[in-house]
Parts: C-alpha cells; sequence; structure tokens
C-alpha cells in the first residue's frame, strides 16, 4: 500500500469520498507536477529548443496547478466541495491543454510521450473524482 | 516602481493586456500566499486554535491557489487564455471564502482582520482582470 | 517503471549520476511533500490538536522543503552541483527534525506512524544522494 | 505598513527577532520568486534563448527556493533556528549564483538586469537574518 492510501486510511475524520478514487488522484497529480518540471526541463536541454517554447510554458504552468491540486486533495478536514470542484475542473483543463501540445512532440521527443501520458491519466482522474457525489 | 512593474516592462513580448491591471493582480496574489501562510501560522499559534480549525484549513488552500495564480500571471509567453481565466475564477473563489472566514474571527484575532484585507484585495484584482478583453 | 524513471532515462542530456538513487530521491521526495502536507491536515482534525502544534509546524516546513529538493532533482540541464548539494543537505535535516516529532505522536496517531516512514526514506535517499561524486 | 509587517506584528506568539530584518527579508524573497519566474518566461521569449538555458534553469531554482524560504520565514509558532539558519544558506547561495548568471545577460537584456537586483537583494537579506542570535 503506497504512503497514500496509508495518509487516507489513518485520517481522523473519515469521509464518504471513494479512497481508491481520490488516492488515484493525488497520486496522477503529483506524478505530473514532476513529470512537466522533468519535461519542461529535458524540452530545454534540446537543440530544437525554439520549437518547444510553448511547450515548456504549459509545462511551468501544468505543474503550478497540478500541485495546488494535490495538495489540497491531500487534505481532508474541514474540505469546502465548491472550491475543490472549480480546482479540479482547472486542473484537468491544464492537463489536457499540455498533454495534446506534448502529443505534437511525442514523435520527436520520447520525454514528450512520457509526459503525455502523465498528464492524461491525471486529467482522467479528476474527471472521475468530479463524478463523486461529495469528495 | 515595483520589480513585478519592471519585469513586465521589459519582457520580449508586449501584449495588449492592462499592465497595470496585471501588475496589480500578481502583487496581491503573492501578498495573498505570504498573509494566507501567516495567519494559518497565527491561528496555529492561539491559545483556541479549536475553533480556527476550518480558517486554517481554507488559509493553507488559499495560499496554494494563490501561488499557482501569480507564477501563471508572471509568466507572458504563449500564454494560454482559456487557461489564465479559469485560474483566475478558482483564485477569486478561493480568495473569497478563505476572506469570509477570516472575517468571522477579524473582532477576536487581528491577524484574522489583516488578512481578510489581502483576501478581499487579491479577490478584487482578480475580477477585474477578468473584465480584460485579452489576458 | 514509472514516469520518474521514464522521464531521466529520455532526457536528451545524460549525466554521470547513478539513475537509480536520483530516481529514489527524486520519488521519496514527492512522496515526502505528500505524507507531510496530509499529517499537517489529519493532526489538524485531531481532538489533541493542541499537543500536535510543532509537529503541524515541522510539516509545513518540511513540505516545503522537499518539494523543492524534488523539483530541483527533476532538472538534469545545466545543473549546479554546489546548488543540490546543499538543498539536499537542508532537506536531509527537514526530514530528520520532521520525522523525529512525528515518531513521539506515533503512538497515539497512525498517520504520524506512517508519515515518519516517509520521512526517514526521503532523509536516506537525500543521504546516498549526497555520496554521488557528481549529481 | 506592509501586509508582512502588519502579520508580524499581529502574531500571537512574540519573538525577539528583530521584525525590521525579518519583514525585508520575506518582502525579498518573495519577489525573488516573482523576479525569477518573470525572468526565466522573459529569457525563454527571447529570439537567443540558445544562450540563455542556464540562466533560466537557475531562475527555475532559485524561484523554488526562495518560495520555501519565504514560507518557512512567515511562520513564527514552534519555530526551529537550525533548519532556518540551513534554509537562508541555501537561499542566499541559490540568490549569489543565480544573480551572477544574470549579471552576465544583463547587458542585452533589461529584464536580466532587474532580476539580478532582486536577487542581490534577497542574497543580502538572507546574510543580515543569519546575524540575528535568535531567529
Amino acid at each position: 500500500m503506497s504512503y497514500v492510501h496509508e495518509m487516507l486510511e489513518t485520517h481522523p475524520r473519515l469521509s464518504p469520498v471513494d479512497v481508491e478514487a481520490l488516492a488515484d488522484c493525488i497520486k496522477a497529480c503529483y506524478d505530473c507536477v514532476q513529470s512537466c518540471t522533468a519535461c519542461a526541463d529535458a524540452c530545454l536541454g534540446e537543440s530544437d529548443v525554439h520549437g518547444l517554447i510553448r511547450c515548456i510554458r504549459l509545462h511551468l504552468d501544468c505543474a503550478d496547478i497540478c500541485q495546488a491540486t494535490g495538495q489540497m486533495l491531500s487534505r481532508r478536514t474541514e474540505a469546502e466541495w465548491g472550491l475543490l470542484q472549480k480546482q479540479l475542473e482547472v486542473c484537468l483543463l491544464a492537463c489536457r491543454v499540455c498533454g495534446a501540445e506534448c502529443e505534437k512532440h511525442a514523435p520527436h521527443h520520447e520525454h514528450c510521450q512520457v509526459c503525455a501520458q502523465a498528464c492524461h491519466r491525471c486529467e482522467a482522474t479528476c474527471h472521475e473524482l468530479l463524478g463523486e457525489p461529495v469528495l
């Protein structure tokens, strides 16, 4: 069992949320922070960096947003559902836009291929969590 | 002139956005990060911390969201208006919710009074920036 | 293979560092960010929050430091070894101090037990990476 | 009076530290986060981005480190002096290295000139705070 799961299951205030879906989304958010940070850096190290400017910019934004989402979802005390919902929505959009840009460069840069997967995974888990009746 | 203004005015890619409104919002975001971080800590140091749990939780979320907003607005290269717009919306909501909670404790805790002002200011500048035709 | 590994192995600028040790440390840093954020929140939700103030404070600091370390280690382009070294040292110290505080509360709070493990793991991986001839 | 000052002066746990020096350092840290984030982006938008790769990389690291420092210094409850000291040291080094790199590009890029000032200012305030008997 991962730390994320263990932390959720030992929290003093249990909530009616699907712990599995929540843990998946938290992990996907931090994975996306790491992948986007690493991919922005890898793009920066490429000889064709000129063609990757938009890709780098979107990675930096996406990392910042996923970071905020991961932090917020890791907190279970006095959660504010309306705010979490809006955060999941902007996170989902960031991952979609960034993932789509990554796809364009995937044929030439393997790191963009890997990062696109991390973005798509995060987008999917945010989407699933938004379907939860209570977060 | 502040660093924020100077950085905006020396950027290689000038945009049609109102620099004054943008600089105000960037500064308000980082001010709110600092105030919320300091107020969460001040609440934690109060003898009546039990009554401030929701306040602390909201401060931590608000700081994370304002941090992402400040970072994103500080970037002017290849900006994605739709994403910035959604980020401003969640930021505005976080400041509104957190500011309202702060107000409740303002009569007893001066730091909550100060932090409420920082939240309201950030909310107002996000609102103004959302009215810009192009960010 | 994890995203962290894949991102390291597809980076355009390969370095002489031990990829395994680096990936372990990056993962341990983000795990520690998540655990510390979740444990600060869990402590905040406990009825005996008064006895957990120092624990919460240290978690917040430790999360911030591990976050910076994870980001820095995820970047491989134009790395500055002297700076990374100093960052690993402060990260190792933060994890040691926070982990020790967590241990004190572990008998009463399972989340502190889990979080202490994440801190110890991060401390160990930072220590191992500091032994690398070139990062 | 700034929010930073007001938050320090309304904190429930007053400390023997020089509030003026502390407020200066906190403000300089967040200014440096903003300047480095904006300068990394401005460099990314330059036509000679190839010559600015190391500059961008260092800005991203410096922003992450200054962010952690600003957050930690904003907290006054149960402060751990040894940890703050080590954080100030790594922050001072990051600002020195990043500021020096910025200086190299200042003759050609005004934003690097402005950012170098923010880095130097942050380095100086960290240095001053390290001289405090108790933080």
